[in-house]
């Protein structure tokens, strides 16, 4: 059994040694993911199912073709909030799934802790692809291997994550998933979305101001900005917090020598980063998007060789 | 030619030998389901494609992952019911599924007779997956392959269908089916939706009360109930439909002891059964789900097996 | 590399070398398409994705189908218009389904140019599958296909293309590819849907009578009517189109004996056509459908042959 666990919910918790496998195996996947033929059959006969319940459409497609690319019987199940207003009839949709015959269940659910809800009633392999404002693990794992790929090492660097911290479930992943591995994790971003308090709690350094988080930073990420935020107050303007919290060149200079630059995407360019910092040769928004398949491969070939099986 | 139809658009007039070669099958085709590795090579070369004009997430989703786990090509085909407001443009989209290589079309219509329609004027097999009120034969195959699997046969048996009569194309589908096979189908549910005469000459027979119908039964299927129903005020309120229709500890102890519980799913816990029933060791709810997929398994390879070719 | 481009974005400009390549593949590819087991491995460890911006189903299921009777692997991006209200994001869009190990993407887009906007950023093949009133390259070249299949060449045919030709990509489509190959296009249409020195310039010849356009004709193309246009006050009524403009039994006798009816689908019929003409001998309308399937895996295989990889 590779992982110590049946289901990926969370990089809050997971053991080193999970990440390290996971991160291991993504570096092969990468490489077949790179070949002219990318069809593997380490899914061959398994059965892989997303169940989204927020539209989503890189995450989505990112898994079907992982699933699809190593041979896995690969399905999208339409799911509407509407239809799941209740807990119960979550649980009943993902039992319904089980029976159908599903080895792993991706889910994507508005509420934080919905995938755990289904993983305790369900034999499938559950991965949570986003709940709520908690966590996005292969988000999370699939930045973690950027960086291990581009400056070859986790523990020890500093990275900087600027924006809206609060709502971001990514934020959230990374902090986990960087500490474990000895990274420094410093936050900056308007304070109506840092609570500065809670994420010192989690092991972060929160930082008043975006040039004291960039600062000597490896790397800097910054999230997307949801522009309904401005109308809720949060922020005052998409042009004053470019001015304020933006990743701007001049900011850059701050980092370290060709410190590294990511996004999860889509990105608002112009608002929470400057188009020629994100498309820049320190920038790797573009790799990510391949790292992301390379992990997801990696995680449903593992989480499906639970049962002692080989190729 | 295993089959001696090329469509399967209901259980009403199948041949006793048709529904004994299809329930054979899908024997098999479970024992494969329940394998590590579900993937088999019965339906290679073939092409299947869903076509429903009423959302489904389960029935359809329970094709596509049979049509997949036995290799064939299969896509689904997005439809909606502004498209087919003449019944011309319904069998036009059936031939130009038909002409694009289709081996299996399964079609789901808001009306009665719509894949009767298509059938005629399409040289692919078609399988009804629904049509407005009228019948829903994988469902009652399932239906019965569950019963003849958990106790041992169909001739004989008494079951009993509560509730929503009316408009259940399931509780049809099963009534023809059952009635085919030597089984008792007794029917129990509100006068407003159980026009008793008409299922008299069916062949169920039909009660005023829920407890006669499940007196000494061998298995107790609950039928879904529309919540939209009590607006349309066929029933009163939903809690007194439960006190006075729904599928309680109570009412169980009246069928035979260790009686079959069935539901076609999704459940209204608690209004059409009580939640202890629908998880009683009785009870063989999930289990249906797999069953569904066995059993469409065993469907398609039979009905794409027509040409006479082997595997 | 067998074609002389990287991407389909129009049969503007093509050489006639290419389309002769494609029409030889196609012949082959209708040939496994017509064999009991569809599956070739042509696409094997390839991966198509469609992006539709859009409705479509035939074209969307045609290429989704053609994809996967060559075991590519085949993924549709759910893509809605007001996610893409810029240009911008249509780009970040294709790189990110780039980044994913895409080979082929395939787009429609109300705009025109956006497959070509995008083709100018990504790795991935680029095929046009329709581009607001510009081009729609894969309709263009089965209704070649389907002239050359039964007429036995192209060179020298006329063919007259009847109706709304001001909206229509096909007409253009077929217009540049039918004079590459040296074939006489004729068209005629509602003054308000047929400006014609644009036309003439483009190389057609311009009909006031639809008669005219008819007269000695060896292939008579009907168009798609958009019934809103008569809103718009392009057209006087459904029925008086169809007695001036309509493609009848009378006006089929002013072309050629036996001419070849055509259409793109789906048909108005008693609004362009009529039935009568639709489902004559003489029609190819329903072929048609599986001539696009053949030449859509003509194009897919050849696209991903670009790097000199051999079956």
């Amino acid at each position: 059994m590779p992982l110590s666990q049946k289901d990926v919910l969370g990089l809050r918790g997971m053991p080193r040694e999970d990440m390290e496998t996971i991160l291991n195996t993504a570096e092969l996947m990468k490489y077949i993911l790179k070949q002219n033929n990318k069809k593997t059959p380490h899914l061959q006969g398994k059965s892989i199912v997303t169940l989204f319940y927020e539209n989503s459409t890189r995450t989505r497609m990112s898994f079907e073709l992982a699933s699809k690319y190593m041979s896995a019987v690969a399905a999208n199940m339409a799911a509407s909030s509407s239809s799941v207003q209740k807990g119960e009839s979550l649980i009943d949709t993902g039992v319904t799934l089980d029976q159908m015959g599903t080895d792993v269940i991706i889910i994507r659910h508005p509420m934080s802790g919905a995938p755990h809800l289904v993983a305790r009633h369900v034999r499938s392999s559950i991965i949570n692809a986003g709940d709520g404002m908690n966590e996005h693990p292969t988000q999370g794992l699939l930045d973690i291997f950027s960086m291990k790929e581009k400056l070859g090492k986790v523990e020890g660097l500093k990275v900087a994550i600027i924006g809206d911290i609060l709502h971001s479930r990514v934020a959230r992943s990374d902090l986990f998933g960087l500490t474990t591995l000895g990274a420094e994790v410093h936050l900056a971003g308007p304070a109506t979305m840092l609570p500065a308090e809670d994420f010192k709690k989690l092991g972060a350094v929160v930082h008043r101001k975006v040039e004291d988080a960039m600062k000597d930073a490896d790397v800097v990420m910054g999230l997307r900005m949801q522009k309904e935020r401005q109308q809720k107050g949060l922020i005052p303007s998409l042009r004053e917090y470019y001015d304020v919290y933006g990743i701007t060149p001049e900011r850059m200079e701050l980092a370290k020598e060709h410190a590294m630059v990511m996004h999860p995407g889509p990105m608002n360019r112009g608002v929470e980063i400057a188009s020629s910092v994100a498309d820049s040769d320190d920038s790797v928004i573009a790799e990510q998007v391949t790292n992301g398949v390379a992990v997801r491969m990696a995680l449903l070939y593992l989480l499906t060789r639970r049962k002692g099986e080989e190729i």
